[in-house]
């Protein structure tokens, strides 16, 4: 490709794939048990959906422009934030409203990064997207490894890497509990990132919040460097949707709202998130059964030391082979495949969502002859 | 705010605003005469939105990410490009679809000048998004007066700025026909713009093509210059579900491809914009009441010397002041605005969106009596 007026460096630059495979091909069967995408398993009960079918039919001008300012969907999020996570300072004023968590991610990368004003830290393995988005915009990218044994962030090398950057970080991104691994941030990893100076931005993505009822939204609500990102993808089972939110201080929340596309939410979208918040204790109900099945999982695959699993605070479970040469994991998860079982194979490991009872049913019974021999 | 972590270069910048007053504010009333976006006036037909909500109910999963290629999509604008605009050679490999063109714009920014690498031109006054966009990335824009007669770009202004540029100008946006002005691109400027170098992308904005029957869909099919930007938002219909896309040759869709967010279109939006074309014969059937009604605005203004009112190819008419002085147009919008017309004051003059014949009757009503003492 010679094209110009494109920049060099994008040349060598490779996209996020959407879905592992055939991703232009005809969408799955219903057949086919999807626990690679981390969603909920669980659509929309009827009657919500009939509701939000009849909105669209009735309340919304498909010819119209969104709400741009998202203000009531905004005001929704912060009674939900306030009665989910204890935090009676939270406001409308501290929360943007994205196209997805990706599109706030973009964005704060815009604001603080580019240019060459700063590098970003993530901890390898962890959610993808922070890097690629980063090479998109020509932002240096500081990759450390995560602890073998507990996936926690090496801080030793993280102060290192950070004394030593050519290009000063000024953002660290921490998934908590993070993905693939599981695991939430630990007393440790989180007094680090509370003493990391005011010039660094510290995002934690708490994308898996319902799940693991842990949160750092008081940081949020107390430090001017502190941000947090969730979603409605996930335990509120919108997906489909495309909605995530940030929490942060007014001052970097205008900052956000200044870099976001005016129009980036459809309305059926903030209609679709404004239900849902208006029934989030029916929609969360299925929480402690995910939570049950995740206990399960793991406990089905701990008598096979072939594989070495790990505890998770998030609606996944990771496993490794114990041995480095013990399983062919891109075979194994090729199989399953053609079983109906859509795993992820990531990090060296495997990433495995929690669906259903028959989906992890499944999962156990087309995993397991893989670990008898 | 002092935020040691952002950009020092943002802390100047003001975002575009999605509606001009008191966007936080509860949803206009229906009796409002919203003239002031260039929408459509009609919602879709009961019977599409009907479908749709069916759809939604019975096909889409919102605990399901949404199809992160685009494909069935792809092609049905394949097809409908072919059949409106006479391309037969468009594929879906020609196509790319973003969160309305603003996403397009923004990755086509980041895809050429980023860093340093280039600036962009633009002709004012036009569609303020380039420019804003720009500015969030760090990005030079060159703006040149149009010719104040026509409208039309003074080419050898042009020129001049683009020699003369300190970083290399990457990339001019056209509006055709432009916004808020209504003039297409005329043979000069189409001559001049497929004469620029190939180290220049040649964006032909195409927001207005089903009101103005013009596209230079054959030079984006021609040239590896060359895109073209379309949207469902206008004659479509479908402004709230938020769905633009560019028309070039395959490599540089590859390369905006790699740049958009993995999963940025939800599953409604993609439903929604199928449907609008497996329908668009009917949906477009209105496109001759627009123009005949825009003929009926320009020429129900006409007989009042005090504002002058430019042809459209668009679904909006322009119009400024005939002296300098002659009418305060800000007090004029505003008390239009308190009479239930929401038009935009713009570039100096008035652009009033092409409604229904009563809302146009009424924005008739409101305005002659200010343009008859």
């Amino acid at each position: 490709m010679s094209l110009p007026y494109l920049r060099p460096d994008l040349l060598q630059f490779t996209a996020y794939a959407p879905h592992p495979q055939g991703n232009d091909a005809t969408p799955p069967p219903a057949a086919i048990d999807q626990l690679d995408t981390n969603e909920c398993p669980y659509d929309l009960p009827p009657a919500l959906k009939q509701r939000l079918a009849w909105q669209y039919q009735q309340e919304i001008a498909a010819n119209r422009y969104p709400d741009g300012s998202h203000g009531e969907l905004k005001r929704a999020i912060a009674t939900y934030v306030q009665a989910s996570s204890g935090l009676a300072g939270i406001t409308a004023a501290h929360i943007s409203v994205g196209n997805g968590s990706d599109e706030l991610i973009r964005s704060l990368l815009i604001a603080t990064c580019l240019g060459g004003e700063g590098a970003i830290l993530v901890s390898q393995p962890t959610f993808s997207m922070y890097a690629i988005l980063a090479q998109t915009l020509g932002i240096p990218v500081i990759s450390l490894e995560r602890q073998p044994e507990t996936f926690e962030l090496d801080l030793e090398a993280a102060e290192r890497a950070m004394a030593q950057a050519e290009v000063p970080v000024r953002v660290v991104f921490m998934v908590h509990p993070n993905s693939p691994t599981g695991n939430a941030l630990t007393p440790a990893e989180l007094h680090w990132l509370r003493h990391l100076p005011e010039t660094v931005l510290v995002v934690v993505d708490e994308a898996y919040f319902e799940f693991s009822q842990q949160t750092t939204g008081a940081d949020a609500l107390r430090r001017p460097n502190w941000l947090v990102l969730r979603t409605f993808s996930k335990a509120l089972r919108l997906a489909a949707h495309r909605v995530g939110y940030a929490l942060a201080q007014p001052p970097l929340i205008q900052t956000l709202e200044k870099l976001r596309l005016p129009y980036n939410l459809p309305s059926m979208s903030q209609a679709a998130a404004r239900l849902a918040l208006a029934h989030a204790s029916e929609l969360l109900a299925i929480v402690p059964q995910i939570q049950a099945e995740r206990h399960r999982l793991i406990e089905g695959l701990r008598p096979y030391p072939q594989l070495r699993v790990w505890p998770s605070q998030a609606n996944f479970i990771y496993a490794r082979p114990s041995q480095p040469q013990g399983l062919n994991l891109d075979t194994l998860t090729h199989r399953l495949r053609q079983q109906g079982t859509h795993i992820r194979h990531t990090g060296g490991g495997l990433r495995i969502t929690v669906g259903s009872p028959a989906e992890n049913q499944r999962t156990l019974a087309r995993l397991i002859p893989w670990l008898e021999s």
